[in-house]
Parts: C-alpha cells; sequence; structure tokens
C-alpha cells in the first residue's frame, strides 16, 4: 500500500455527510427528514436554460470550447455587469471556468506559491482552505464574529498580515453566515493589498442573492481584483459546473495556460445553456425565486431567534442562517446528531467552517419549501420547549 | 502589479494555440484549412447519448451528484469492464472526474508529495508535466524512441529510478504517438514500482481506439494500479467533460475528501447523458466509427510513409500519427507553419509534446473526414515534390 500524499492528512472531510448518510438510512427507514444542510437552491434549472441546453445538445456538436470559454458567453456576463452593476468590464478579462471551484483553483494557481500564506476569515467554506493546502500554500485563518458581521475588516487584516501573505480571500455574501462586508471596508482591504503587492480574490458567489440593497462588486473598486461567481447560486445551475471568473487583464494569458492544462475548457452543454441565463424572461423567473428566498429568510430568522438561537446580525444574503445554539448545548455536532435523529431536521454543524468556536454553531439552509421550514420550526419549537 | 506564481513560468502555452490562431486568420480570408491538428474525435455525439441527455436535462433536476458520481454510472463502467474485459471491478473503486484531467488531478493529489519526481516517458501529454508542476512537484522524464515503441520500458524506469521518484505515468496507447505499451511489460514495472511503495498511473483515455487486437487494461495486473480513462475520445463526448478512474480500494475515501473540494462533482448533465453510452446500440456506432479510423490510419500511415515522413512502428491505436520530419526540415515549428501558410494543412508541432528531438517531429491527426485526408496528401505531395 501506497502512503497518501501529506496533504490528506489536513484534508477534513464535510461533517455534514456523515449527518447525511445517517438521513438517508432514516429515509429508508420511512422517516420524513426535513434537509436544511444542502447548500444548493431546491428549485429545478429554469426552463429558459433548459431550453437552450437542450437545443445546444441536439445538434450533438458537442466539442471543446477555448480554454477561457465561449466568447458569446464572456459577452453575456460583461453585458450582465454593465446592466446590473452600471460597470464596463472587458469580456477579455472573463473567463469561464467548471464551477466556482474551477475558478478558485485558477486563481490560486495563479497568485500563491509553495509556503506562502492566504488570509481568509473563520468562519468560511471550508473548501478555501484545501485549494490552498493542495498548492502547497498555508491556510492563515482570522477569526471573526458578529461585532464586525462575521467578516474581516481592514484593521483586522492590517494587525493579521505577515510577511509570507501573499493572498487575501473576501466572501461577501459569505458561506455560511450569509452577511456583506462593506463597500468602504474593501476599498481599503483592496488599497493595502494592493501596497503589499499580493493578492485579493472576492468571492461573490452568493451575489445575485441580496435581500435588502443591491450590492456593488468589488470589480467596481479596482481592476486588480480577482472576482468569482457561479451559476449555481442565483442562477440555479448547480449540476451544469459552471462559474466564471473576472481577473486583471495582464494575468490572462496566464490562466489560459492553467485552464488548457488543468481543464481543457468547462462544460460546453452548460455553455450554452447559460447563454439564455441573461435573458429578461430568465431574470424575471431568478428574480421570482430570489424574492421567495427572502421570505423563507424573513420568517426563519425571526422563528429561530424567538427560539433561543442567537443570530445577532440579519444576514443579508445567501441562504443560510449561522445560529448560535450555546444556550442548548456545548456540543453542536452532537447536538445536529441528536436534531436529525430526534425530530428529522438536517442541519449543518459549524465545524465544517472552521475552528473558530465551531461547537456553538449550527448552519441552517433555507433551500426547501416554505411549508418544511414551518414545519422544522414547529418541530424545533416541540423538541426545545 | 502582482508577480504571477513561479509554477507559471515553467507552463508553457501550446503552441499549436498560434498555429490554430493562424489558422483561424487564414479561413477568415477564405482559404480552406484542413485540420489535422486536433485532438477531438470529428463525429458528433452519438443519438443515444444525446437523447439520454436530453432526457434528463428536461426535468429541470440538475443538482449535484455525489462526489464520487452517480452510483448507477459507476456500475454501469464497472459492467463495462466486466464486459470488455472480462475484469470484476467494485464499483466502489470506479470515480466519475470531470474529464479525464480532473482525475489526472485527484491522482496525483493523492500521491505526489511536493518536491517529489514523477517518471513519465518524452513524447508524452504535455499537461502531465503541468500537473506535477502544479502541485509542487517535479516531472522526471526519460527520452524513449521508436526502439522501444515510445513506450517506457521495465529497464528503463529501473535505470532511471531515484530516491526522490514517486509516482510513475504511462499511458497506453500514448499521445502523441499511438504507440501501446506491451502488457508484460507493464507487469514487471507495476511489480517494480510495487517493491518501491511508489504509485503508478496508467491513462487508459484512447483504449476504446486500438485497431489491431484488443489490448488488455492495466487494472487486470494489479488492483493498486491508478487507472484514468475518459468519456471524450471513443465514447465521443469531448464537450461534455467527463472521465473516470479507478483507483486502489484504500484511497477511495481520500479521492472523496479531494473531490469534494476540488470540483463538488462532475457535470450531472454529462453523468445521466453517458448512462447510454454503454448501451449495445451505442457501442455499435461507436465500434463503426473506431473502424472509420481505423480505415483513416491505414490509408494515412503508408501515404505519410511514401512521402518521406518516417513513422517505423505503426501505431495501434489513438487518432495520432508522430511523424518525423527531419528529411525535409530541421525545425518542425517552422515547417508546421510552412505547411499552415502554403498549403493549408495544420498539424501540431513536436514541442508541443517535450523536448526529447521535437524539432524532427510533427503529429497529424487523423480526426477529419476521409476526404479532406486524402486532400491533404495531395497537398501535401505537391508541397514537398
Amino acid at each position: 500500500m501506497i502512503t497518501p500524499a501529506q496533504r490528506l492528512a489536513h484534508i477534513q472531510p464535510f461533517h455534514v455527510m456523515d449527518l447525511l448518510a445517517q438521513a438517508r438510512e432514516l429515509e429508508a427507514k420511512g422517516r420524513d427528514i426535513i434537509h436544511m444542510e444542502v447548500g444548493e437552491p431546491d428549485f429545478p434549472t429554469s426552463a429558459p436554460v433548459i431550453n437552450a441546453g437542450i437545443k445546444a445538445i441536439a445538434t450533438g456538436n458537442i466539442h471543446y470550447t477555448p480554454a477561457l470559454g465561449l466568447p458569446a458567453l464572456r459577452e453575456a456576463i460583461a453585458g450582465f455587469y454593465a446592466q446590473r452593476y452600471g460597470l464596463n468590464i472587458n469580456p477579455n478579462r472573463i473567463v469561464i471556468t467548471p464551477g466556482a471551484s474551477g475558478a478558485l483553483l485558477l486563481a490560486l494557481g495563479v497568485l500563491l506559491d509553495p509556503l506562502k500564506k492566504v488570509m481568509m476569515a473563520d468562519p468560511g467554506y471550508p473548501c478555501n482552505l484545501n485549494f490552498v493546502r493542495f498548492l502547497g500554500g498555508i491556510p492563515q485563518t482570522v477569526n471573526v464574529d458578529a461585532t464586525t458581521d462575521f467578516q474581516l475588516t481592514s484593521d483586522r487584516v492590517r494587525q493579521n498580515w505577515s510577511d509570507e501573505t501573499s493572498v487575501l480571500m473576501l466572501a461577501s455574501p459569505s458561506n455560511p453566515t450569509g452577511t456583506l462586508i462593506n463597500h468602504h471596508e474593501i476599498k481599503s482591504i483592496a488599497g493595502f493589498v494592493n501596497q503589499k503587492k499580493a493578492g485579493l480574490i472576492v468571492d461573490e458567489i452568493y451575489h445575485g442573492l441580496i435581500y435588502d440593497e443591491q450590492a456593488q462588486t468589488a470589480l467596481s473598486i479596482s481592476d486588480d481584483i480577482f472576482v468569482i461567481n457561479s451559476f449555481s447560486k442565483y442562477f440555479g445551475m448547480t449540476g451544469w459546473r459552471l462559474g466564471w471568473m473576472v481577473a486583471p487583464e495582464y494575468v490572462i494569458k496566464d490562466i489560459d495556460k492553467l485552464a488548457q492544462n488543468l481543464f481543457l475548457a468547462a462544460p460546453t452543454t452548460a455553455q450554452y445553456a447559460a447563454l439564455a441565463a441573461f435573458d429578461k424572461d430568465n431574470i424575471a423567473i431568478l428574480e421570482q425565486r430570489r424574492e421567495e428566498f427572502k421570505q423563507r429568510r424573513d420568517f426563519l430568522l425571526p422563528a429561530l431567534r424567538q427560539l433561543g438561537f442567537e443570530i445577532p446580525i440579519t444576514p443579508q444574503g445567501a441562504f443560510y442562517l449561522y445560529a448560535n445554539c450555546e444556550r442548548f448545548t456545548d456540543d453542536s455536532f452532537a447536538f445536529a446528531q441528536k436534531l436529525l435523529n430526534e425530530i428529522g431536521v438536517a442541519v449543518t454543524p459549524g465545524k465544517d467552517f472552521g475552528t473558530n468556536q465551531p461547537e456553538k454553531y449550527l448552519r441552517f439552509s433555507y433551500t426547501t419549501s416554505m411549508q418544511k421550514i414551518e414545519e422544522a420550526v414547529q418541530r424545533l419549537q416541540k423538541f426545545l420547549d
């Protein structure tokens, strides 16, 4: 037997997978499980995208696209930035990727040398740590809490910066907290990172799902920021595996080289389907869904608070509530298992998002129907009473 | 401006891309270009696969699959090994990946520590070098030539082995040479690699496209070999981005962790479409296409030899001929540019496949119709006379 590479020892599986396996066993026994652990929209892919996908597939001509993506799709995304954000982005700076995961791999591939550090908030998206480790870099997590909306601030970044820090990652809205980072704060951080000649990656994967005010993209601040987005969440295309990145113009040739080698190209079928994603009729469907996510949040947030979960900041985006459950337990993973087994409510334990007091937190996804969310709240109420 | 990560300095873009850009310019001016540089089948995706894809997409339920892939597809692949090779492979050992590229990334992610060496043949598939560099490893190329069918041998492997060598990569059939490695040779190599507690990856991406005798898969030798395959070449599904890997059972958990983090999962649409790939009616179509590739090889190989290109070994598989052109030039890249500009025949220069006398070689792909191949040979004849 071969000894697996050392990086594997540092990479944790998602703990929620154990819960999922248990949930499936319970369901096989006939139990009704309410899934609030899932990180993908419950809606099917919208009809205009489906129809565009079918039309493309029916031709049979599903060959490789250029490594940077279909020119028409890169232009459509530029058009989206113009229309939604009033920004003029050169389509040459837009790279189509196999999921936002592909974009993260390319961005870090271009920015990160082995043994250099990548700063990011804890709690945060767990894969980020592992992308860094995969490339031989060192994740440098900085604990954040409700006092800064669970986001890094310019002060925190400066305080924690080291000579080895070469990349900073932000996410707005954040997974798991759903909170935004203040635009002025990004501006100040971007100025500092630029001065340090380091790289700034901003994850805007949930940017389409913001419920109160329209946030501005980090692209409006500087052309040097790497902004990552996805067709999975707002556009509801998870299983198609398609994302994009806007990168500084001077690294596009390097990104092209990496993409040619690592992926060849993003899935052609998904790229043709996504051409319909920005059409008016499709956006109308997506905006309706956004409204439905908002209604779910507006129900679930006060309900959880009333039950005794602490959620001091109202999350403005994504479809997650990161709830402090220390009133009920000092072990959120055991608590999540109890919720699953005793009342059939599946949620994600804090320890999937880092090492910053994860035992005090659960992530609730509102990626299930309002009816099921109401039922989950009733079950929780009975259980906690 | 940020200084890109050091790995970029070592990663070359594909030189054929320059030729492709020139070809497009010529085509825009109305020139008729015969494309023999392309590494993908010219056939459209077959109807049964298209129909299965459309059926899956029409439901709209295109959510993430498990990271290791759809269980039904893993079982279908196991069935394929049983039927075609008479091998009993546990579906749990089969991992569905976003293209064979995804499989290479996972295999090296599990096997390769930074600063360790990966041995491979030169000439070879150029991305292999870059996957190794991406992970901080060191490619250790070993020159091969016609005397060993452009393949490594057990002797060569032993002679070149070093204490830092931790992975060996073989490809059969090889890209760019189309040659097979002898089954007894793989057996002997596998025994040696196993004794060294190193990893062995065998690329069988072109295994479905073998024209003379049915070759045996390396999986028949040992359960410890990582075997990579693809839906792109034999199955004609390039743009769907789908591949697979059969790995030793004891690393599947580690591969699952990596896949969860790096990809989430392979494209769902492609996975459902691929379920039809193994159906009898589809295999009948693919076998017809294989016959057509064989006819093209059987025409092009003697024709190129007659023109004065040296191809001492008859390539038994893939859709490539790796032709020595030193009778005409001592700079195959300049020669390829000349062929493109003067007679409109696009081929890939040797330097895309390594540093082992690349200036003496051109790769001809027979991924275009017989009619065009005949026309290309006529143009070459006129040009070389």
